[in-house]
């Protein structure tokens, strides 16, 4: 075995608003031992993901917290080092939830071997894995695109955003994305194929997100909520479709903003304009995945869909990056690669 | 002819939060001639709305305001007193949009004739009219009721909600009714067969529903708003659904409540419990006409539907029984007799 200890990075403490340095801690222990039927795995990839900071809260929610001391969840691409399973070998690349550690062990469950002669393997963390499945599903299924239409998504360079962006441009929409700062929508625009990409930091925003939709907006892909939600929604036209999938923005919230009270505003809007508001997890789609893997697959193969990855090194470097992640510093995918 | 004169009542002003009396004029004028293709009638029923209040402002919304000195506008039952149309004869009683008038010109669009051996004519307005459907259209196009799930509806006792909560028993659900006062609850249980029946008045209120609702909420058929919504938000179960109706609570509003703003807390509950909120009125569902109309016409006939109507006698009635809509004062279907 080529190490004989593992580093992991608990939960110190349940964050007050923006998590923290020290509500994480590095600790070094033993190496796991695969029991009877298991695996040990060492992780290659580790996949940070905004719904992270929903485990760190014990706050009701559709999954349970981390406990504070457990090793923070994550997605993870990693090599089987040691096998008592007959499904799995050494040298063998898996898909699972490794967690933010080094080495884990796994009794199979959940486990997905990957071809590393099809894709890059840490594309399973990102375009041909949840965040692209979150796009796929929540857009096609809530999102209803139509040819024509004008499709609006925030956050658009990350993984979820971009690919929304881009499927709905093969569904013949016109997408919108917004993103921070100039690069990233240079990068919209050139890189994705967006038809206008709008930066959130501009102080007339909601008017320049205003002029990019001639036409209104049809579908809005909500994944960060707060300003980018306000400038939204006087843009709603009659029938439009709103996938709910994150509201980032207010992940840190300690308390609910000032005053007024605008959910009248927001359900009369809702009534009149025959809005559709409907909240999605990737995994109430489950039985989409096939079909996902299929197509999703074939796009990226062709260079229909194109992806980006923000990659940062080693696992000490997950916190920092995971705080980044919550600011919109990264660009792309944000995977640490660990090993 | 019978009359050489018509009574009618127009907006007299744009209402500042609840109507007044004065923002109402009754005005006698000639008896309108019917010319080539048109039909005179003679309004027997005049049917009062929630909707009415949105037509009295000029915000924007799916239909244009009525005109400061222009008839209030609103579904009628009538007779035909002369034509000069080839579909329609005197004597014919007809559903048609006539306004709060006496009388009323139609080229023949939009009107449709009734059958008096069917069900008593009125009914065209009710049960088996928009309110009806309204209800039928939005349980089950955006309800979609499933045995053993829990329904709320509020304005229980009135057209839409009892025909929601009545249908829903007829789809398996246990069907829990809002109304205001003791005497309506007792109605809901009584004569509506609802399983539960809670008083909006009650000061004890979301304690009360809470207990009426074990299982939590699977379907809250919107109609409210305001108190009502805040008592049912926290029952939610995963992908319950919410056809959005009306706000009935917060037409009169001339600005939001006070803070906070509770947006994110709506939006964080979409998206954690995969909530799903959708606005309709009931000609979007225009194409389900004919399966309403046999449908429920069926139910109304074997007594598995049943209604209630409230009627006030003569045209200049209608202002007063109007506001008193506005705030719950009817018992049933609100119908004014005018002829």
């Amino acid at each position: 075995m080529p190490d004989a200890q593992n580093r992991r990075i608990v939960l110190a403490s349940r964050p007050e608003g923006e998590p923290k340095p020290d509500d994480f801690r590095l600790e070094t222990g033993a190496l796991p031992e695969p029991g009877a039927g298991e695996v040990l795995i060492r992780t290659r990839w580790l996949s940070l993901d905004p719904y992270m900071r929903g485990r760190m809260s014990d706050a009701k929610s559709y999954a349970k917290p981390v406990e504070v001391g457990a090793v923070m969840e994550g997605g993870t691409v990693g090599e089987v080092v040691a096998s008592n399973n007959e499904r799995f070998h050494e040298g063998d690349i898996v898909l699972g939830q490794g967690g933010w550690q080094e080495h884990s062990v796994s009794d199979g469950k959940g486990l997905r071997k990957l071809d590393p002669g099809t894709a890059p393997v840490q594309t399973a963390l990102g375009v041909l894995g949840m965040p692209g499945m979150t796009a796929y599903t929540g857009l096609l299924n809530i999102g209803q695109p139509k040819a024509g239409e004008t499709l609006v998504v925030a956050a658009a360079t990350g993984p979820v955003g971009s690919a929304v962006g881009q499927i709905a441009k093969l569904k013949g929409c016109r997408s919108v994305g917004i993103a921070g700062g100039p690069e990233k929508c240079r990068m919209l625009v050139d890189e994705f194929g967006f038809d206008a990409a709008v930066d959130h930091r501009a102080p007339d925003f909601a008017e320049r997100l205003a002029n990019a939709c001639p036409n209104g907006i049809d579908i809005y892909f909500e994944n960060v909520g707060g300003r980018v939600w306000d400038a939204v929604f006087p843009l709603f036209n009659d029938f439009a479709r709103v996938p709910v999938c994150g509201i980032v923005s207010h992940y840190n919230d300690t308390e609910l903003p000032s005053g007024p009270d605008r959910t009248p505003q927001l359900m009369g809007a809702v009534l009149r304009k025959r809005l559709t508001l409907r909240g999605f997890i990737v995994w109430d789609f489950a039985s989409q995945q096939a079909d996902f893997a299929r197509e999703m697959g074939d796009w990226v193969r062709d260079g229909r869909i194109k992806y980006r990855e923000d990659v940062v090194d080693g696992l000490e470097a997950a916190p920092e990056a995971f705080r980044g992640l919550l600011k919109g510093r990264n660009t792309g995918k944000l995977l640490v690669k660990v090993a």
